[in-house]
């Protein structure tokens, strides 16, 4: 089910690598990284690295009894033997394996080996235990790889949206609001249309924070003090190819037809693209110097080892972290 | 275009009255509404109410080349004259006009002659400056008709969602959401459910304010202090008919199958609303003693007198009026 954008005639002559890091062992990231290596044609396994050992992809398959037409490579990550592995039950070992792997694929993305990384999820909870000082992926890969300014992109067959704020309480929102990280998520939002989505005249539609867009200040003024110079201050540094409009109405901004949005806060974002964009929808994280895209749901251990975990949020995962890191190849290659 | 609910046959016996405000006769309310009545059939136009000139209405129907196959009776509530009717142009006369429809419908609902009330949009700021004294229909109507509490519920083809806060600056929010406030839409939503919408054991959804419904108080705490409680209070007076569930966390929330969903505030519930069931969703009002529906827009004076207006919603507003009146009338039968 391959679209034309990724078979391997429109791959020509790409080459970059694709990291993919399996996650917790111990949680649905072997099972849904294995489906997902089933679907993928000999010319993508070619160019992915596994950071996690044979042997958990191997039992997958063979539970699955399918498997990939060709073996991708293997980082092995995580030490982590056969006997430590109970899906569904997280130890030492699997907490310590999967931040083993990160750590790989980090140095792997250092080293200039991989220039995409979908990683399957982890569990916070397990990884702190081990040691990992992070909230998550977004921030150990900023931390690690140097980025100054990063934004969460959820994007979909049918809406592309990056948050201006994430993990916030809704009481926070207007302290954390501020003209500069809502200038910084639309220029993050705008360069990724441009240079990883390959859109030459992108249309970038900014949302307002309150009911009706504020109604002229009738039910908030954040769109006058902070929205609107966002933009503003945005618009300066951006192309004239950009097309940048807002802060929209919320409520009916969505059925508008804009090439990306930047949501205030995470539900007005995140409500409307799991409604209709579900699982195909793919978390990417902006601003870094690789590519990185992950699925967009937990560990899941109450279903691991069951074989029924769905992989359709994976296989997208992949999908895009191919089709964003040819786009950067391609447009590198016309500009040098 | 009747679903079976609407069919001749099936009202049956049915026989009380829905009225219809032609709203701002400037704006685009007397073209949805003479366009909607065309389709309706002869059962239904025989119990509508019109509040608004017989010439408006003519006129729509001599542009629009096609009448509704009977004349729905008229109220003639507004004293205006065709010399004073200039489409998308309002003055002094259109906006008394649209106030006037209001008092002769809201006379007739306290008299008993209507059981329901369809309003098409009205001016805000056209009728406050003709001495309107209400932010909008649903404070005139709880104030005349003496409501203690009413919610704001969209109804949909897939989704029915009630408001627990409506136009409200997000930074206000968590002082305007109370215990009180949600226990009152989550009671206003499943009497709705029960009594108007028909439904046996009705799936109500209460959604949590914050991101991930707070994650366990990392992102806010009002899903502990606020909302929780609320549910646990309306459960106390609900009957053991109504599944309430809840504190809902708000992006995964509305793929779930409830029958309607409390939402905390007004995009959090019509974002969803608007992105799937786009105009085919009816504004109605819950807790008046009359059914009060409306479309879901304004009177859009910039397409007025162009004959391009969607009726699409106001026909919906008109079709669920008919439902709910006739589903209380049904259920006052089988009661009494």
């Amino acid at each position: 089910m391959e679209s034309p954008a990724h078979s391997p005639r429109a791959i020509g002559g790409k080459t970059a690598k694709i990291g993919i890091t399996i996650g917790d062992p111990s949680g649905i990231g072997p099972e849904i990284v294995a489906k997902a290596l089933t679907s993928l044609p000999a010319e993508q396994l070619a160019r992915i690295v596994i950071f996690g050992e044979e042997f958990i992809l191997d039992r997958q398959w063979d539970v699955q009894n399918t498997r990939p037409i060709q073996r991708p490579s293997t980082v092995l990550g995580g030490n982590l033997s056969p006997a430590d592995l109970k899906p569904g039950v997280p130890n030492a070992a699997t907490a310590r394996a999967q931040v083993a792997y990160l750590e790989a694929a980090l140095a792997a993305a250092k080293a200039g080996q991989i220039a995409g990384l979908a990683t399957a999820p982890i569990s916070k909870t397990q990884a702190m235990q081990a040691g990992f000082k992070f909230p998550g992926h977004t921030e150990f890969l900023c931390d690690g790889l140097g980025a100054s300014a990063v934004a969460m992109m959820f994007a979909g067959p049918r809406l592309n949206v990056v948050l201006a704020t994430v993990h916030e309480a809704l009481a926070t929102l207007p302290a954390v609001l501020t003209v500069e990280s809502v200038r910084s998520a639309i220029l993050l939002a705008a360069n990724a249309m441009l240079e990883d989505f390959g859109f030459a005249t992108p249309r970038i539609g900014v949302l307002g924070l309150n009911p009706h867009a504020g109604e002229e200040g009738r039910f908030g003024d954040e769109e006058a003090r902070i929205i609107e110079p966002a933009i503003a201050a945005a618009r300066e540094e951006l192309s004239e190819a950009v097309v940048l409009e807002g802060p929209l109405v919320p409520d009916a901004a969505f059925r508008m037809p804009y090439d990306c949005f930047v949501a205030m806060y995470h539900d007005q974002g995140l409500i409307p693209v799991k409604l209709i964009d579900f699982d195909e929808a793919v978390n990417t994280t902006l601003g870094l110097p690789i590519v990185r895209t992950s699925p967009d749901h937990g560990v899941a251990y109450d279903i691991a080892g069951q074989g029924i975990a769905r992989a359709t949020s994976m296989r997208a995962a992949i999908a895009l972290a191919f089709r964003l890191v040819d786009q950067r190849e391609t447009r590198r290659a016309i500009v040098s």
